[in-house]
């Protein structure tokens, strides 16, 4: 009992216990490995309005054309029937992007280093990711500065460390590793200190070949099988407006070759790069995301594609890009009408354009969380850690934006609310003035009752302030340097492991692979 | 031009101006005045589930009854058929209370000193307020104290200064007053302050008819026209589980004896005064609900009255209240079904547990503002400024707030997405690697096209740093401190605002009216 009252605190004190009571554990993690989004999504386009937009993106492909840099992706458009013209525009036939549409997969599996980290991307599926792409690094002790790979490893290990976080994403760029043996370094670190679904930047086909076969070696398979089923993402984004460039080309091509997957995301923000108005944005990127959609499937039908989008408006004072704004919600939700209709997973995000980790920081995140999962994002990236638009991946900010993930897993888990759970009996058990602290329908529900946060306190102001006054953010570093120091590997076969390293060793010998850009 | 150049800073320095513009302002403020949430309602309980909460609330007041304390609201239940037993418990025949859910009104409008503040309760109408009845005030510069006059009066000059706070609350309770003048002192200030509706507490029957006769000065109506439309609103909080106290019950028959508005709301923290599960927390809230609602009615016919609720949770660890916790926001989403499955408005509430303006506060704040919004609340109370579990009222979270209630109301606008919005002249007109800034599609929109945000700062890393690098709190204090310093009080006839001051020296001079609690 006493390991309980101590976990129970007040509600362990009560100490009426039934026979058989098995002292559920408060621990309700593993409910957030598997997250079905039934929510009411958002819908501020009607019918005919997704479709307008559609159709007006078609025409933007028939009729403009979308610039491809990569000669490969133009013949490759071209014997698809739509050869490029002398400026290297490529007019998409409606026909051609309606059959790329038909096969492409609308749910796939996403396979792991364990059994009970495999996923599925679609349907009613939802996945989160961490911060992505990050060239900067801070956290509560560091000021900002150049990303590391010792930070990288951190935020992979902290993405490990809680069940909200579904994938890894590649948090932060390790500038103090040569960009030649980067790709190696980092795969081989994702692939030992988690289990979970890796990333892989698509710079050039060397760099990505080498990320697959280290993929095969990790998780036990052959070209044939890995070619079979996803293992990886990586995330294309389009030169908006209209131009699709070579790295990014090469990777669609690698991806669907290799049956790996292409998250197509056009970073369009509404008053810059893509139209000021909403709608006209969405036009744009979705025509983006229909061409690189595409370009995938005439490489490989059937190979798996994420609907990307990342629509936000710029203020238009500075020109500076803004996130959780009313207008990047919006866009959220409608995006995810259009991922709907053309029957894809969408890739929604979480990010903000705070500089510190504050209420805007917190605010600005919750927003474009919610935008997000009322669109009905099959997957959400930049959801932990991301700060500064996106140039600054924070410690303790991962940890506060697990917290949110925490509370939307809960939020996605059913309302059980079943006659026993309407609790006639124990109100007519607690008289008027009463609580319903020891009432029987209490005991038999109380430790598991109710989430538990992880940064969130709840202490009165006295014992609050008596513990240091600390604020959200100074307790999510705590918490962060905490997981940071418990943390354990997952288990990696020794073998498995030499293989890696092996691999790395030889390809460094050889010079790595310069990235493509 | 300099001026506009100097608010529309890079957009207004693009120069290329048409004729006939007329430099539309970024203002967009009284987009705020009236809002409609048609957004799409979230709905975790099945239509049969309603049905059985509703059912089984009904069984608490048919079978166990609910106690009251007023002998004159038993007189009133007694002559409607339901007497009292000889503890007090009232048990309600389900016939009574259907009548009552038929003759209370499921739309109304408020009165206020001005038109435009003039608002309807009910529909898809949605009312936002400030954080009610807190007994402390803190500031960036001020550590939590006993509220004050002062700090009263600056809350009420912010509520008016915003157009998304559209009725006033009793945001801190000025305790530097004599308790026997408060209602006066109080009354006076908010309907020489602001011109929005105002709140009155139900604290005994001399302050209640206190209230109003000012009112009445204030509105220029006599008795009568007073009676046929409301002015202003009261919240009852119920003693749960299954009480109602002197003063509420008065209240409740006070206001709707004079036509005014009560917004019943039972404060039941699941595990504490209502059972640990949400159902059976709402069955008692709704229980609750439904003998305040019966009493209004039988008291007069037809009386305003508004469902309310206020279900969270308790830390099962402290025994603490939590809030914009996921049990919050489901108990929001369903407390919603339950108020349209009784035609009635319903208020919601954006309560937080944080103990500090932090990234916690902002966080759970919005969380509840979500629950409330996503289960179609009528009228957000709370929504501004409350802190610590609404121990404290805290200015620069007012401000904050307001920046996210601003984001839910230009959320709440519909996206325009016709044929001229989709942009497709603007994506001919952008080549390639080109961007927006200066198309015709973006002049003719940049001005109105998002959101300006209050509090958030979408500047660079640099320029922030060298702006002294202060946080959204830090920011929010300095917008509330420029409010307030340019505040300007709405236009009252002198003469009102004598009579006003007479009545509150006569009533003084007799020594007010002693609260009753």
């Amino acid at each position: 009992m006493v390991d309980r009252e101590t976990r129970g605190g007040r509600a362990g004190r009560r100490g009426r216990r039934q026979a058989g009571d098995s002292a559920p554990s408060i621990v309700r993690s593993e409910r957030y490995r598997q997250l079905h989004n039934r929510l009411n999504l958002q819908t501020p386009l009607s019918q005919d309005r997704v479709e307008a937009i559609h159709d007006t993106a078609l025409r933007v492909l028939e009729v403009l054309g979308i610039k491809v840099l990569l000669p490969e992706a133009r013949e490759a458009f071209a014997r698809a029937g739509c050869p490029a013209d002398g400026e290297n525009m490529v007019r998409l036939d409606r026909a051609l992007v309606a059959r790329a549409m038909e096969t492409a997969p609308s749910v796939f599996p996403v396979k792991a280093g364990a059994a009970h980290r495999e996923l599925v991307l679609g349907g009613d599926s939802t996945v989160f990711l961490g911060v992505g792409g990050a060239p900067n690094y801070s956290d509560f002790e560091t000021p900002k500065r150049a990303g590391s790979f010792v930070d990288a490893t951190n935020l992979v290990r902290l993405s490990q460390s809680f069940d909200v976080i579904h994938m890894l994403s590649p948090n932060v760029e390790p500038q103090d590793t040569p960009p030649e043996t980067r790709h190696l370094l980092m795969s081989e670190m994702m692939l030992t200190e988690s289990d979970k679904p890796i990333f892989v930047y698509a710079r050039g086909q060397p760099q990505v070949l080498d990320c697959f076969e280290m993929l095969r070696i990790a998780r036990g398979v052959d070209e044939e099988r890995f070619r079979q089923a996803a293992y990886c993402y990586t995330v294309i984004n389009t030169n908006s407006p209209r131009q699709l460039d070579i790295p990014m080309c090469q990777g669609i091509m690698d991806f669907a070759a290799h049956g790996q997957i292409s998250v197509i995301t056009p970073f369009t923000l509404s008053g810059a790069m893509a139209p000021v108005s909403i709608p006209g944005a969405l036009v744009l990127a979705h025509a983006e995301a229909l061409a690189g959609i595409t370009l995938a499937q005439i490489t490989r039908k059937g190979a798996p594609v994420v609907y990307g989008s990342f629509t936000s408006n710029v203020d238009m004072k500075s020109g500076s890009p803004a996130f959780g704004t009313p207008e990047f919600i919006k866009a959220s939700f409608a995006a995810g009408q259009l991922a709907r209709h053309i029957g894809l997973p969408w890739r929604g995000s979480a990010p903000n354009a705070s500089n510190a980790v504050d209420a805007q920081a917190a605010y600005e995140t919750q927003f474009s969380m919610w935008g997000s999962l009322l669109g009905g994002c099959d997957m959400m990236l930049h959801a932990a850690g991301w700060l500064e638009g996106g140039l600054t991946a924070n410690l303790e900010k991962f940890v506060l934006d697990v917290e949110m993930l925490q509370v939307f897993a809960e939020l996605l888990q059913p309302l059980d609310a079943s006659d026993p759970e309407l609790a006639f009996e124990a109100i007519a058990e607690v008289q008027p003035g009463g609580h319903f602290f020891a009432a029987q329908h209490t005991m038999e529900r109380y430790t598991t009752a109710f989430y538990t946060p992880l940064v969130s306190d709840w202490r009165n102001f006295g014992q609050w302030t008596e513990d240091g006054a600390k604020t959200a953010t100074e307790r999510a570093y705590g918490i962060a340097r905490q997981k940071l120091a418990e943390f354990q590997s997952p288990s990696v076969d020794p073998a498995v492991k030499d293989a890696l390293a092996a691999y790395v060793a030889r390809r460094t010998e050889e010079g790595g692979a310069v990235p493509v850009s």
